[in-house]
């Protein structure tokens, strides 16, 4: 960690910034320059708190050298985490994963969905049973009934299944049934939420914040391992930009960004992203060129009467398509799907 | 609810759209174009969702002429609302509020702060017990001891107490001693959070999100007064932008706004906002000659040994000095504190 | 164009407004609400000023249905276009181009540098001789001498030169020397000088600004068509947000937007998007299979003596690879390169 | 500045940076840590370019600790800087300035407005010649003829005229007859234009960029004074962020912070801002509130019928009400107006 102190700091309070900088175990060195003063702190820095040691008048900048993020930091581990979902594996350096599903669960016909998306190559089951809804006046999920109707189509098809946990009283329910526990955008930065899936023992599937940078969503990874939970998958879905002619802005850099940074295996979602299910086959192409472990596409037989998000749902057959093409570029990039 | 939509869409799909509409009960117009075919709908449109209706592949572009909210819309509720904390009268046109103390609450020194604010000029006492922090590794709250320290400042002081909620197992507590409940800007889109304060019978002071619009902020307060609670007041703590001299940019344009669109009190968070004490001055004296009802600000009588925040924490000497100057600039404005 | 007006607008107003728009031989329709009153507008609609319209106090919202914008877009023109650039044509269903070369020309080292992109797999060379520099004590280009660099670059290898043009003054070095005129992030609403790139003869690469919206980038487009010039080609290099790992964000959505909204060619430059050459190849090969029709990469044999932007110049073996990967993706996609 | 190299870089490698800064002139000092190295640079480090020192494959990352310009640098010039505009003083501790006008001259009613103006207590008149519309189809001011309306509205009122620059060849032009020649946002970084009006004798309002940052606003006004002109006036007029309500977001928090790192005056154009004359007053008395040094108004006696930008600009009055106010205001803030 870098600090610099403000021209004029007087002699004293530079020895004493120094000097507690060593108390707490670290090595300092000091630059003196004519319009600044620089300490360099080596050692275990994550433990400061760079706002607190800005609120001294005398301080005029804070910079971190190093990452302030340990569990999840390739630094310290070399090796991509591979996370098995149930049998699946996502990450490493084989095959990618495709999940395929209706946006909200609206019954039993999630069965037949599961099946459609099964024959079109997805290996796993999405679909919304707790649902974040902006508005209070919109459908809101079918809760339990919709996990228990995922379930079914679990047996139906083998396909292990994904939905989104919104609140920590239905951990119990998703421990027993759901097989990747989803923490949806609006929750990344639900610290409470993400300390109870920290002692959980499936995997989660992070989706990033609607405005919050990589360090961010890389530290609420670190929130969930540090808990003990290691299994977090990545999922990008578009942040929040000044553009209006798609939902959100997909960042698809985050790939080779979480891929030199951490460890952790980085899905991408492009129906929430684009919002419109014609740029779904674009930016899911796009995402397996850049080297993104898997998909998670938003599917609904008939998207017009879909109870949630038909305009960014793809039709099973368009679906399949999607895949078969994501299949070919994977492959040349080394991978398969 | 005005929807276009695309060239060349059969007669028999308009029909059936058409149709579609005025079983829900509305009243349909359509306008033929050369290139485009629109259609009115008038009625109750916040039950419809824009997504669903964009779903259909026919259907160009969806858009709402009136508000999606109802019960935080000045359209049918003229009058200022006035919530009462404790005593304390929030909103209307008489007196501003000043709410002052620390980021965090440290133990039983908050009931000299709270003294220190009160002299100074503030009518509440803020604290954190329960902290959204970045970092798993960073100081999470003192939780219920703080709680509980905060109610000895109360005793000591009069002062009613703001804090905030972070978790639904804790309405109980908040429900019992705390006298405006906080909803955190990272936690305004926790719908589940939402409803379960809907229920609550404290008001609530709900942050604006870090990258939310003012609309879905208006309507994160429709979710609570959705579900019985109608004394909602709002803060606005500053946006995520592309900006690096502060921690956020306070949008105080929100003042007028909300004043236009909604019934419901607003205040200022200058400290959050900036991330900087040297800021907060000028940002406060700016939101009250805007037209706030209030500021909450943090003060810490040592910035430097504060646990969290103290970047952006005023000294008490200079949190009377703002209050001081906020009050003159009240009165030009036709308010007092 | 839709209107809609507050409520208790008075009748003789919603008369004096419609009256307005018949006079300009737009065809309007009224529809009355409860809370509203529409007003639909048919016709050529290009001409109103949206902000005009609001100015009347009467007025609560503007809405355009129909697109600002006539030579760019699709609607009137189905067929992609292909823009020639001295031989090499661009956009269409063929071909993808890939430009390469230094950030700034430097001498007559570029001569070496274009027989590397070439032999590459580049099929134009780009480099700057006028360079928009954030710090007035920064390199600023070598301007006429590096153009003239360019120029024997093109003798020795045949490639077509793409060069920043950023003042008017230098129309006629560019109309004579260039054979694709840039217009860089910074200018794309330099109006004045999209006028008079809209007279010149030569092609013209038009940059996204950082912080516009397509359908000003677009407008910007139109600018340049309605002078005269239809040979517009669009280049997306990422868009400024809250992200600090990259130098922008990468918006490749707008490859499929752009060729839904327009028929003009549009091309990515990873180099200036991320600001970090380890993301250059992942994003280039994202760029290819989201169904973009180029790309502008920034090759330099020693990055770290380069006179800028050195930091997101690749090799030229590194180059290589990545051409040769992307020239695999564009088979995939139906493309060659 | 400071600059970390990546673990594993070689000593050979370490030891030929070093020895490269210090052929520069700089003092180096290295930190050696455990996954980093840092050095340390003491210095003139403006010459430096961050981004050629980031294209050495083993720098980590490259941070500045002193601010990259000189000439508007408060660290180098403590007094705030007083600019003369034909005899009207701006910044310094005096009178704030207030400056209203149309957005577009529309012709000779140009002189009923600078009287009005100058009635409700204006000292300079605003109003666009040259206009930057983001349509081609959209009116783009009167030319020369708007400026010699501007010059009879000065000859009849006494006040000095503000009007904007878009493109070199008007230089003679503006020098000969505007009294403060404004370079507005979307040529906020037009390096080419910066450099032109470096060299004019007339003060210079210079308008922040849609989506720069203070600092790269800031390298602007460096361009302007590096080229010997140091009558440099800023001028926020709101940024762009995901807001819809707003037309930009106005950043009031620039005003301290201009400032504490500059000794240039700053005033706001709320006009612009918010683009809603509904929430100007407001924004208009925050502005002096925060202490800016003045504001910049859009009026017109019929907003409906204003050839542009109608829906932001004030009635004479209401402007009038807004300066009676505005100047309470600036009492209590220990200036005048």
């Amino acid at each position: 960690m870098i600090i610099s102190t403000k021209k004029g700091t007087p002699a004293e309070e530079l020895e004493r910034i120094l000097h507690d900088f060593e108390q707490k175990g670290l090595s300092v060195t000091m630059i003196r320059g004519t319009d600044y003063n620089v300490f360099g702190l080596v050692g275990d820095t994550t433990v400061l708190d760079e706002k607190q040691i800005r609120a001294n008048p005398y301080v005029d900048n804070v910079q971190r050298v190093s990452e302030p993020y340990k569990n999840a930091n390739r630094l310290f581990h070399e090796e991509d985490s591979v996370i098995d979902v149930a049998g699946i594996k996502v990450g490493g350096k084989e095959k990618l994963v495709v999940i395929g599903g209706p946006c909200s669960v609206e019954g039993d016909n999630v069965i037949d969905i599961a099946k459609q998306v099964k024959a079109a190559g997805a290996c796993m089951l999405r679909g919304g049973a707790y649902k974040p809804r902006t508005s209070p006046y919109a459908f809101q999920g079918m809760e339990t009934d919709g996990i228990l109707a995922m379930v079914k189509a679990r047996e139906a098809t083998g396909l292990p299944i994904v939905s989104e946990l919104m609140s920590e009283d239905k951990i119990e329910e998703f421990e027993q049934y759901v097989d990747l526990v989803q923490i949806g955008a609006r929750n990344m930065q639900n610290f409470h939420l993400l300390k109870a899936v920290g002692k959980m023992k499936k995997p989660v599937l992070l989706k990033r914040g609607l405005a919050n940078t990589i360090e961010e969503w890389i530290m609420s990874a670190e929130y969930i391992m540090a808990g003990g939970n290691e299994n977090v998958i990545l999922c990008e879905r578009g942040i929040r930009t000044f553009e209006k002619y798609t939902r959100n802005t997909l960042d698809l850099s985050v790939v080779p960004i979480i891929k030199e940074k951490t460890h952790l295996p980085i899905i991408i979602d492009p129906s929430h992203a684009t919002g419109n299910w014609r740029y779904v086959e674009s930016m899911s192409l796009a995402a397996v060129a850049a080297g993104a472990d898997g998909l998670i596409i938003e599917v609904h037989p008939c998207p017009e009467c879909a109870w949630s998000d038909g305009a960014q749902s793809l039709k099973p057959e368009r679906f399949a398509e999607v895949v078969r093409k994501a299949r070919e570029i994977a492959r040349v990039v080394g991978r398969d799907l």
